[in-house]
């Protein structure tokens, strides 16, 4: 008899973006005339960059003829953008990988949601929190999170992230196997300092712990002193695993897209203390598992380092932190207490009741206006909204004014 | 301490395309001026259908115009797709699927390997052998497979497919929780009857068990009793899921599409005997790890079910059967058994050394063509090699006139 993986069950039924997308509905219902903002989900809004649809147009002839048509491609990803990934993105910070290091994927989540199939089903793992939820979620559903406890999981180690400890999480004192850490941070949009980021590599180093580092949005960095990538911290090669996405970067959340870097020195150990090498476990578990990326979207990557892709998409980034900008002014104007927004696309909003469903639904039926419930993404998210920078300048503007009216 | 998965240890180093690049190598090294002809790897030579390209470019347009871009699609798909799949693939065979039983992927690599995280861990599986290598792997690396013990994975079922049985396999006199069916098959090329498969189907009922059934060749069937779809037999819905593949079918290994057929009605036990409908797990599943397929590959996938794309897919498919057809009747006018080729892209050749890697030299060497070895495919692929159809006709035939060249 064919048994279900029960750990599936222990997931709670509804879904953040599902929950919002049922309340706004019932607004809806009730208010068919309204037209809401959302400023909720991270999605981007602007078109592809002119050097990406160029790229991906020559992609498409390519395929068109014999001579040029591509079939299977590597599942590590073809060599032109894993190059250009070295020369553009860690070379220039000093960071020396090799080109086997780096895997093409279908963007971050992918690789987010499976690295956890490398390590052993009972190792600990730690988050910060609020954080993004398929973390714990690809953990539960091995049943390495173990069971909910008062609205937190068994095995996993929640670290607050809040307005109280500037958002710069505690670093254990016992020892965790497994560490989730995203900067700058999604939710909440702050940053790690290279300081902070090396006491948690020294934390790694000496306690024998992975840490699986997402960088999805380094490239809304602004201020030079924060780092881009954990790499650039000595020893971070041999405990952590970073991933990397053009979702954000360059608009590529409809197009797939993004790499991980798995580097050769990272190992861990057998139950015997053998040393293995994650690096060749990954590609076993990439070529069983996975069969590359499209070869067109490989292109369209390969385009935005290009000088005029760099330029373009560097355009885009502005554009939303533009956005992000004079959010912070607004809601400061407003007298809200926000964080993030500087150098990433986010804008976390401590609530002035401290409930952010309550807060959710009152911006919505004051100014139909959507935004992100902060418990959606962990118990320290509990009195907190989030708010996205990847609108229009002009909805966002309209999102801010409605919003102010409201709130006066 | 963090602790690998020592289940990846288990498998073995060597993998099979890999161990055949390294020999031809070897034979490059020595004969360097020597023109080899694979007709090894299954991967598709022909360009992509004038509709596809047109269907993409479109696509790519459309994202270049805020108006009409998109970002984040639904993780399961697209509806224009998954409506066109439910149109054109199911209800002409009289299957009534409902579109939220469609899950648009990234090839059906992925999904015949993530599938099984759907069952609990020590759920038994069969499979028909030879075989596919990514069912069996992507249960080794949960541990779900057990231990190699003579060449077999202790957990698995092996239901040896040969000449001798007509390469039909025994249905099992116990009860194997899982099997995994493709037919047509990869790598035998052979077909299965409606009542051989009722067979499978009623085993399945009878026993609660569930059949993974990769029908990723189906496009090739020639012959009008052949089933495309398991749902074409009654019951089937209970206990079966299927995987589609648009990289055969249309030349998308390098655009990568498909899609997996999970029923509402197919449910798996609890421990507590509590029945779980496996769709909705495998939607979370899918809403966690996966964040939809490229847009402009969802836009080929919908080009190929117009009644102009499917007549330029057709071509393409006769294409390859020409090839199939040519090279059935050169290996038996040259007095080689050979099977499958009818209904399927592969022939699979019976060597006259009862040795798949001794016959895989000898046709490397004396004739400068890679062929796949059987045995690594499984322990009943031994004495048996794979050949392709799917090369140009022009390196077709002259492989075949090398081979013959050789073998008399």
């Amino acid at each position: 008899m064919a048994l279900v993986n029960e750990h599936f069950l222990k997931l709670p039924n509804n879904y953040l973006f599902a929950d919002i997308a049922k309340k706004v509905n019932a607004f809806k219902v009730m208010q068919p005339k309204a037209e809401i903002i959302s400023l909720g989900i991270g999605d981007v809004t602007q078109p592809l960059a002119p050097v990406v649809i160029e790229a991906m147009h020559k992609a498409v002839d390519e395929m068109s003829v014999q001579a040029s048509f591509r079939g299977y491609g590597p599942e590590q990803g073809y060599d032109f953008l894993r190059q250009a990934i070295l020369d553009n993105d860690f070379l220039p910070r000093g960071i020396h990988l090799d080109i086997d290091e780096i895997f093409i994927n279908d963007g971050a989540k992918s690789d987010t949601g499976n690295i956890q199939e490398l390590i052993r089903w009972d190792n600990s793992i730690g988050v910060t929190d609020p954080i993004y939820p398929v973390y714990i979620d690809s953990n539960v559903m091995i049943g390495r999170a173990g069971v909910v406890e008062d609205g937190k999981w068994s095995n996993v180690l929640y670290m607050p992230c809040t307005a109280e400890n500037n958002f710069t999480p505690q670093i254990p004192e016992h020892r965790v196997d497994v560490v989730y850490l995203c900067y700058p941070n999604n939710p909440t949009g702050t940053v790690i300092s290279k300081q902070e980021l090396r006491k948690w590599v020294n934390y790694a180093l000496k306690n024998d712990s992975i840490i699986f580092y997402d960088a999805a949005y380094q490239a809304f960095i602004t201020d030079p002193s924060v780092p881009h990538s954990i790499y650039e911290i000595r020893g971070a090669r041999k405990c952590a695993i970073e991933f990397h996405s053009f979702s954000k970067t360059a608009g590529f959340t409809g197009v797939r897209c993004g790499y991980t870097v798995v580097p050769k020195e990272l190992t861990a150990a057998t139950i015997g203390g053998e040393r293995i090498e994650l690096n060749r476990l990954w590609n076993r578990r990439q070529c069983t598992k996975f069969n590359g990326t499209s070869y067109i979207s490989q292109r369209a990557a390969e385009a935005i380092y290009t000088p005029d892709g760099k330029k373009q998409i560097q355009q885009t980034i502005d554009y939303y932190m533009q956005n992000a900008k004079l959010m912070l002014s607004t809601f400061r104007k407003l007298g809200f207490e926000v964080y993030g927004g500087e150098n990433a696309p986010y804008i976390w909003l401590k609530t002035t009741n401290g409930n952010s469903w309550k807060f959710f639904e009152e911006l919505l039926y004051g100014a139909n206006v959507v935004c992100t419930p902060g418990v959606g993404f962990g118990p320290s998210g509990e009195g907190y909204v989030r708010f996205t920078a990847f609108g229009s300048h002009e909805k966002t503007q309209e999102a801010l004014q409605r919003i102010e009216k409201w709130s006066v």
